[in-house]
């Protein structure tokens, strides 16, 4: 989400105002949450997911092509620490698409459903003489705890990632696994907030902090940089990681990791502060990190 | 919907079998229900508008076509007797769409949600070099009844439609109001089945014929033919009338129409019957009403 997105979304949800009695969490987060009126919750996240730009139909399987589809999503009710519940996917097919092709980028979805626990409940497909476009809007509800948003870090915590960062380029975009078990775990320790990671950790951390009236400190020797980049600025700006990036007491965070069952890892990478930037230290220097990576511009002395 | 979509729809359907505790309504209906884990339901419906086919930017405006993409999606919560409750909408934009347009059909978005009370809740925007591409998925819940299944027409059914048809092409389609007040009453008053006419009379009826495992008798002179169209063809077979298709026992519709408060009128057009076969009375010949028209080939003795 570029700066321009950030200020169009503001603009979208001044506009459509939303109850906060009926609405607890509404447009800029990675789900929306709407109360029921006879009782109870559920969360809702839609993507578009586009020929060139999220995927490449020429090199890229459609069974791939539909499984990720599903997971970008899943990994927002993972981002929300919620429970999968059901999707519909839209589609514009290419003319001669045909019914095979669909078959093959059906396949893709059906593993992800079942994996997740997570049926495709309905749908609508339509032919154009343009690329093929996928839409999936998700389901989902909260489970032990609170949905976790993005808006509630809280000065001290600390700052935490799922798994490796920066391999999305290499492949993992296709073939991630959302962390639904992860988010649930880590919420019930005491997340104070929560996102994916799609945008790049730069950017999305400059989220949290943005929307929770903080500031940050993230240490770049900390941050666990995936094996298949081993490049710091593709672990800090490259998108779709599709990790976790959650923010937690001290004390919790502890507890949490001596606890901790999962294959992926979880790593601190640095600490929300009360100021208002994001910043970053780097061969001990502290720089700002803005969004999409660290502006040489204003380096800054440690402080 | 064509026939290879019919057998599409069949084919994920029975891929991705869903539990009829959990789904009630699963995929072929207008909209798919969904059990939630700590009681209640939602209903959810997608769909893809795209430019070139279901608008053109060349010709209508950014504010229509916002109005149109809610309004598509408010009326299959209407086909169900559904109260809309939020909406989602995703979007490909075109390179150099800039946020002046994406405002204009944020515009006709807002004026559907406040017209008929559903929030946008949440989106997705992603640009592309192709063409706008919309995706709007909606949530809604049950009224007092039951949602009104496509499935679930009885033998002596009276077949009834809301409005008049064939005026989509003259206009209608970008302006049209979902019948969702309209539905609920029909809903209450006992209605069997409903679906809203988004393909056409003659392939809609099919539908639910299909779907009940009915037949049909449709007398071509009492459909309500538009005003704007005067063709009898095109009230049978143009897509997107977005008005109600409804079957009712004969004495419950009586009943409906003499306390019938709403200005858009309710027609009996014809009767649901034990056959297979949907068919259509002109000029005292009976003939078999295909989807997408009438077959002069099949022509029959009246029987």
């Amino acid at each position: 989400m570029s700066g321009g997105e950030t200020e169009l979304v503001k603009y979208f949800a001044a506009k459509g105002k939303l109850s906060r009695s009926k609405f607890p969490i509404g447009i800029g987060d990675d789900m929306a949450q709407i109360k029921l009126p006879k009782g109870g919750s559920v969360l809702i996240t839609t993507d578009m997911l586009l020929d060139g730009v999220h995927f490449d139909t020429k090199k890229t399987s459609l069974e791939q092509i539909g499984y990720k589809s599903m997971a970008a999503s899943l990994s927002d009710c993972a981002a929300m620490a919620t429970i999968p519940l059901a999707a519909v996917v839209s589609v514009g097919l290419p003319r001669n698409f045909g019914s095979q092709k669909l078959k093959r980028l059906h396949k893709g979805i059906l593993v992800a459903m079942k994996k997740y626990n997570c049926p495709l409940v309905g749908g609508d497909m339509t032919s154009w003489t343009k690329p093929l476009a996928i839409s999936v809007s998700m389901l989902s509800v909260p489970g032990k705890t609170k949905p976790v948003k993005r808006s509630t870090a809280k000065a001290g915590d600390m700052i935490c990632v799922t798994g490796t960062l920066g391999g999305s380029l290499a492949g993992k975009h296709l073939v991630f696994e959302p962390r639904i078990k992860e988010a649930l775990a880590i919420a019930e320790a005491g997340a104070n907030s929560m996102m994916d990671i799609s945008d790049g950790l730069s950017t999305d951390l400059n989220h949290i902090c943005r929307l929770s009236k903080k500031g940050a400190i993230v240490y770049a020797d900390k941050i666990p940089v995936s094996k298949n980049s081993k490049i710091l600025n593709n672990a800090l700006n490259d998108g779709e990681d599709f990790e976790l990036l959650f923010t937690m007491p001290q004390k919790k965070f502890k507890r949490l990791k001596k606890q901790w069952r999962f294959k992926t890892k979880i790593t601190e990478i640095g600490k929300i502060t009360s100021g208002n930037k994001v910043k970053i230290e780097i061969n001990k220097k502290i720089r700002v990190l803005l969004p999409g990576g660290y502006d040489h511009l204003k380096e800054n002395s440690k402080s």
